[in-house]
């Protein structure tokens, strides 16, 4: 009862079982970080990224693993958070706060999604990724933003839902009806 | 360019490849209803089950997979939605609004997950899920949410952010502050 099997296991990506349940698993890493940035004058900071699962381009809010790389081994989830946001998007953030713990897709995978706030925000770098990423910032502001996601689903660009999960936790919803 | 190799196939879930970059897909299905379900009296419908991946109880919205049974194969995305909510909580709905088609883990999966709106809902049957679920259903009234789900998580129970993201969606944010 309970116990893992593993049924294939790829560089990045496994697929286990428990139960007669099978689900995925990223073996590297222990969970994901996703960052919900407003600036002082309410602007929403979303990232742009071509994503081969979906084989589209996806607006999402800035993300990455936890414990993937050896030299953050040993970060907190609120520092993984902080980098993955100035790697991404530039933006240093001195505050940032835990809005939610969300399973990243219950019936699907094992894996936990960390949603965060960050704000009191300074530019200090270009953002842009590493390794290869390559990531469009968008400066969106909070007013505009059911407008301005209807346009870039207009122009084929998927939509996350972890931005409005993010912005109705972190009671940004001034502008919810779209 | 683009094109999938198969790492490994289980009953339900399977792992792939495309362009070097390791994903999961189920491959008897063809992604995912969540449905925010609001009664008219401001209470929003909520399930609690156990979920073998993460080994715990998740509270989320009622959901389930498109096209993964045959005598279904042929409904509509709404249809799908309808029954899900049906089988799940026992609550018909006149109305069932496509809020948002969003990509379930836009890194880990192919997957799209169909996020409805249900209005105008009538209970005709017991709920709890078919072929094995045990679902528990909850009414919770929107005003006394995130203290209930504040309590939920006190009590171990895992919450899941599609919750959130449809509620923002659909612009029912008055109570989006925690």
């Amino acid at each position: 009862m309970g116990e893992i099997t593993t049924i294939a296991e790829g560089r990045y990506l496994g697929l286990y079982e428990r139960d007669d349940w099978e689900f995925a698993e990223r073996p590297n890493a222990e969970g994901v970080v996703g960052i919900l940035a407003l600036t002082a004058r309410k602007e929403v900071i979303l990232v742009e990224q071509f994503r081969r699962p979906m084989n589209a381009s996806v607006i999402e809010i800035p993300a990455g693993l936890i414990g993937d790389e050896e030299e953050h081994r040993d970060e907190s989830l609120p520092d993984t958070a902080r980098r993955e946001l100035l790697e991404e998007t530039g933006y240093q953030a001195e505050s940032m706060e835990l809005l939610l713990s969300s399973p990243t897709s219950a019936g699907m995978t094992s894996e936990i999604t960390h949603l965060f706030l960050a704000t009191n925000l300074q530019k200090v770098a270009a953002g842009g990724g590493v390794g290869g990423e390559d990531i469009r910032v968008h400066h969106v502001p909070l007013k505009l933003l059911p407008a301005w996601l209807s346009e870039q689903k207009d122009r084929g660009l998927l939509i996350d839902s972890k931005i409005h999960a993010s912005l109705w936790l972190a009671g940004q919803c001034d502008h919810g009806l779209q």
